[in-house]
């Protein structure tokens, strides 16, 4: 049953479905350090970090015609599991490294969504929207930046810590667009769209990724 | 920071940090039962519903004069750490214990908050109304009766395992009302206010809960 006159882009629909992913997979790791968090305050603040994962996973799955009780699992399942080799090479020491691990996944996953939007037909804005861009108070960030500031031994340790999670995050990239072909075509696309020179697919959108990512480590007080 | 220009009622402040508290922890605990879930579909149901427990933790701590970033934190201070036994005394073996112990735990809190609510000078009604009335539909209950459904030996053993829960549960209401005298006002106003008889404050209160939860394992297809 379509909710819309027009056909739907089967590349939105595959963008929406690993962004719902990996928002849902955010939720899950955000929740898990609201439960183990050192304090209420930062307790709270991370479930409520939580549940705007799934507030932007709702708006996500609104661009799409993928609808009712299954619609979100539907939307999914493609990316079901994509995760896991990610997730079983990054096991965190301790709270602090658990949260970063989720604001690191999350954060390159929403960049790779955004960069690869820029390869929609239409809707871009429209999705762009839902993800939202990166800001400095978003309270995972703050929770995470006011504990690595108030001690310098864990700072170093994080920041290691990040190029590790980030190099996972990356290394998942070539394998997603290799097995979802309207992913690759998404890139090829932004990659059509952006006058930077002559780098290949892969080492244009890896360098996009790495200089945002760098930016993430700058809001976070880390070194990148 | 006042937001009204009434002086709030000191018990329903007590009586929102309890019913605030506990759905943090209903979050908490539904998120991981989300993380582990045997399937996608189940995984973005019980994430919806950890969901459904912040959306009404806001709604509750609207109700109170409690605000700004610290104010959640702060309302719900009182109770920190008062599941801490309720927590160590069910360690569930396996997913569906897991999710049974959210789905009682966080029932029989609610129940409990609307029955000390019905002894507030007023507010009664929005408070009731924030914390929602048990509903068949709930998304966390229909996951769990459709897995007991599926698995006889698992329904009788999820039936054992939610009188242990409940009793646990139970166990927690003397000490609350005692650590806070507010909750054992309410309490006995909401005694008086019911005309059922001669059985004392507790006694009355615990066989309320009880007759409750029998309704709630019966919306499971569990036998209480």
């Amino acid at each position: 049953m379509s909710q819309q006159p027009s056909t739907p882009d089967p590349a939105l629909t595959t963008l929406v479905g690993l962004a719902a992913y990996t928002e849902l997979a955010a939720f899950g790791l955000l929740a898990a350090r609201s439960a183990d968090a050192p304090d209420l305050g930062a307790r709270q603040t991370l479930a409520t970090a939580a549940g705007d994962s799934l507030g932007r996973q709702e708006r996500l799955l609104g661009l799409t015609t993928v609808v009712g009780p299954g619609g979100a699992a539907a939307a999914m399942a493609p990316f079901d599991g994509v995760l896991a080799d990610f997730d079983a090479r990054t096991t965190p020491s301790g709270w602090a490294e658990g949260l970063l691990k989720a604001v690191v996944g999350l954060g390159v996953a929403q960049d790779l969504c955004r960069e690869l939007a820029a390869g929609l037909a239409d809707d871009a804005a429209d999705f762009v929207a839902a993800v939202g861009e990166p800001r400095p108070a978003d309270p995972a960030t703050a929770v995470l930046a006011a504990a690595a500031a108030a001690d310098g031994v864990l700072s170093a340790r994080l920041a290691l810590w990040g190029r590790r999670v980030v190099g996972e995050a990356l290394g998942l990239v070539p394998v997603l667009l290799a097995a979802h072909p309207p992913l690759a075509e998404l890139a090829a696309r932004a990659r059509a769209a952006d006058d930077d020179g002559g780098a290949s697919v892969q080492a244009w959108l890896v360098s996009r990724l790495t200089a945002e990512h760098t930016r993430r480590m700058d809001r976070l007080g880390l070194a990148a």
